[in-house]
């Protein structure tokens, strides 16, 4: 399969990375081993010894510099031999290293051209700048299906009508036309659901009126980036008064058929609770868990591994985000690899030829 | 692989369906999900909603219309889309609906041309007409092993003589010569073991004369059903005072390499007797889960995917019905498939185009 | 894959097979299957009956006659059916007998041309020729990686430095240049570590002086067989003054991608200690199994299946030994090849055509 690869992607939390911890992670079907340096900077390194091809993660961190545990050669952070203990050290004795940023509690990496890493700002998220721990909290999932899927499930929030009936649900979503507007920065997508009937979720929240105004806004970034701003008034009300939930979904490939999938949630109202804190993330990651990833598991399975417009799915209204984003990703996916015709669409070269 | 298509194949047992039940069963290697509509009438889809393709067995049933548990869709026992919540019905959103029928306990499925099922009548297994539940079992057993293997097994009775030494052994079925013949319903096979050593559950069941005259006759139906009569009566004995085990070996194929293997047991004595009946029932389980399944599975291990003929089999006498009835398969396979060149071979194409 | 076929591999210690044992093994990718006759002599069949491909190794064993556990058949050591229950021995009735030996408390078996086999001595493993049982140990891995892997292992001993900090470690075999010569048995392999650092295993072996000579001195056969001599003694002693350890690495190919993994070993001192016994199998065991395995299993992990030099692996002045052994196999599976152009690479066919 190929995945844009000019784009940030987000690896991993922060606070996976310890300062002696090697973490291995499969990104884009390709091997990372994740650590940090002696500053307690972020490295990330093609995970795969030049030598005899073992893993680097199975080795040793010692100053910063990473030793792999089978025949002791050590690489530093620019992924360059520093350190060979059974000869000169020459030039090809190195593994691909990634430009890697650390920013709003995630690691990210960068698989294109390193080039244009220095000039592509890492995508903003909005929501996670300067929050307290007490209104913040994040999650990963290990997924079996094609990250494309994840995405096509947030862009389409009429599912939680019928996947989440007991905290979503209620019909007001399926009953209101989403606006969908691309622009430069990628795709917005807005549920306002006027004067409808509050979702479960809301009543668990303490919500009382009978009908209630609320809004549910998406930013999509390519490929797989999606923040969302959601909250509720009594219908009538000005929105102004309304508190807002607000959440990151972010979807990394790991292979064609398997995806690291990334949440991440704050809020604009009662920032020191860290009680009502714990209490969403654990709602949040139980939906998730139990309700959005096996049914997308499901999809994957019964898809047998055929590319999903193949199938011929039946589109409805409220496919029309999910449908643009995935012509989108199609179009820039297209764009990088007609410019880079002999380039490798999977696995980098060994660099050691 | 190609399977015949225009035949009606055991689905399940009608037990296994109750009036909520959503059972997915992969056929044929197509996904079918079974249920009950408000009349309790079988209905049978294919199991792959054509919006999104989120298996229709992990949906909800209500008042006999199955709904998708991702988007809601529903839809009736034809497959044709009866609710949308997010749009209007249009005729592309529907789903394959196949033939079904409920006969003999059994749950039947027509998965060829459907305007040929409702001329071709569902197979008949003789002895399952009208069974008190006291005279009658059936059971299934899910096998990692070609259907065929599973056919050849008991058209080759010979095999009882080893593989089942404590309960079917002696060597009665190996010193005699089976009849097969070929007729338009399909194949009959005759082991009449005249004046030989009873077999040991003979003696289990009571049978004490030192020889036996004892008959084990098989009617095949294509591609995989076969029916067994089988009684014993001392030797020289009239025929007509034995009493008759009445059996079925049914397999219907999941995949190239899996099967479903149901079987079903009656008898022509002491019909009321339902100590005796679990008996027998307990019995047959147990030899076939120990003895057949597991030495099947190992054949189709060893046979690491590749086409029986192409192995080349050293051929047997006790050989000729199995042979007879494979060959017969596969022209009947052949007939079909020169018959409809251009149309698919597994998996129907989806209606939603 | 293609396997070198005109020698004798290491399928077993001869403790596998007991008098009643089937031990099936599958060697080259052939499934064979290990036994006694009534002479107590070894004998190795494809494990395969040539009637209906159920597994012998699932049979019965009968006075040296091995029977079919399906259908009763029965085979000799040399392959040919002795029994036929359903008809008259046919000569295609029969299975591939392969050449076996017993030497040196192992089985071996010749894959390749059979007329061969007798002129070609077993391989001698020098050391393991009339040890007394309280100075001998043997064990067995099944690895998840190819043969040549492990081969790569013994060759490269710098690995140890690294791999094996506790035992082996402290960097000797890394300062020293190994010494590679070819002879027209194999290659041998000298690592002389004079004035050297003792290692961590010497230390616990009771040994004191400040500084070591230590040796260890590698005899390679094709493909597969290495003997270890490894001995130290205080730096400037005489090497005549000093213990050895006798060990034996044997890689037997299961599949491209496992492998059988054999290890034997001796030493020329206190061979009566069954205590000290005991203590150096249990530590080389434990090394084996915590430390090489996993590594090379990921190892294996890591090349995705690709071919070892596709990968173009920098090589090092510790891999010469390795390098040399692999270019020698590859040659000498090319030269087995080109002789026999239209031969079988991998199953050979059914003999029953």
């Amino acid at each position: 399969m190929t995945f844009l690869r000019n784009c940030w992607y987000l690896a991993g939390w922060s606070r996976e990375v310890g300062p002696d911890t090697l973490l291995p992670r499969r990104l884009l079907d390709e091997p990372v081993v994740f650590y940090r340096n002696a500053d307690g900077n972020i490295a990330a390194l093609h995970d795969r010894c030049p030598h005899r091809f073992a893993p680097l993660s199975s080795g040793k961190l010692a100053d910063g510099t990473l030793y792999c545990g089978y025949h002791g050669i050590g690489f530093g952070t620019d992924g360059q031999c520093v350190e060979n203990p059974h000869g000169p050290i020459v030039r090809s004795l190195c593994v691909q290293a990634y430009p890697v940023r650390e920013s709003q509690h995630g690691i990210w990496i960068w698989m294109g051209d390193p080039d244009r890493a220095e000039a592509t700002p890492v995508p903003d998220l909005q929501h996670f700048h300067d929050v307290p721990e007490t209104a913040y909290s994040n999650g990963y999932l290990h997924c079996a299906a094609n990250y494309m899927l994840f995405v096509d499930n947030i862009l389409d929030l009429t599912h939680a009508d019928t996947l989440h009936p007991d905290t979503l649900g209620g019909g007001s979503y399926t009953r209101t036309k989403v606006k969908v507007s691309e622009h430069d920065k990628g795709m917005s997508l807005q549920w306002h659901c006027w004067d409808e009937v509050p979702q479960p979720n809301m009543r668990l929240n303490g919500f009382t009126a009978d009908t209630a105004d609320s809004w549910t806004e998406i930013e999509w970034q390519a490929p797989s980036i999606m923040t969302l701003r959601n909250g509720a008034v009594p219908a009538g009300t000005p929105r102004e008064d309304g508190k807002n939930f607000l959440v990151a979904h972010i979807m990394t490939p790991e292979t064609e058929t398997t995806t690291h999938y990334f949440f991440a949630a704050t809020r604009d109202f009662e920032l020191a609770n860290r009680e009502l804190n714990d209490r969403i993330a654990a709602t949040r990651a139980s939906i998730f868990t139990r309700e959005d990833k096996p049914m997308i598991e499901l999809q994957q399975e019964r898809m047998q591994g055929q590319d999903f417009w193949s199938l011929k799915p039946v589109l409805l209204r409220s496919d029309e985000g999910a449908v643009k984003v995935r012509r989108k990703v199609d179009a820039l996916i297209h764009a990088e690899t007609a410019g880079r015709k002999d380039a490798p669409q999977s696995e980098p070269a060994n660099l050691a030829s």
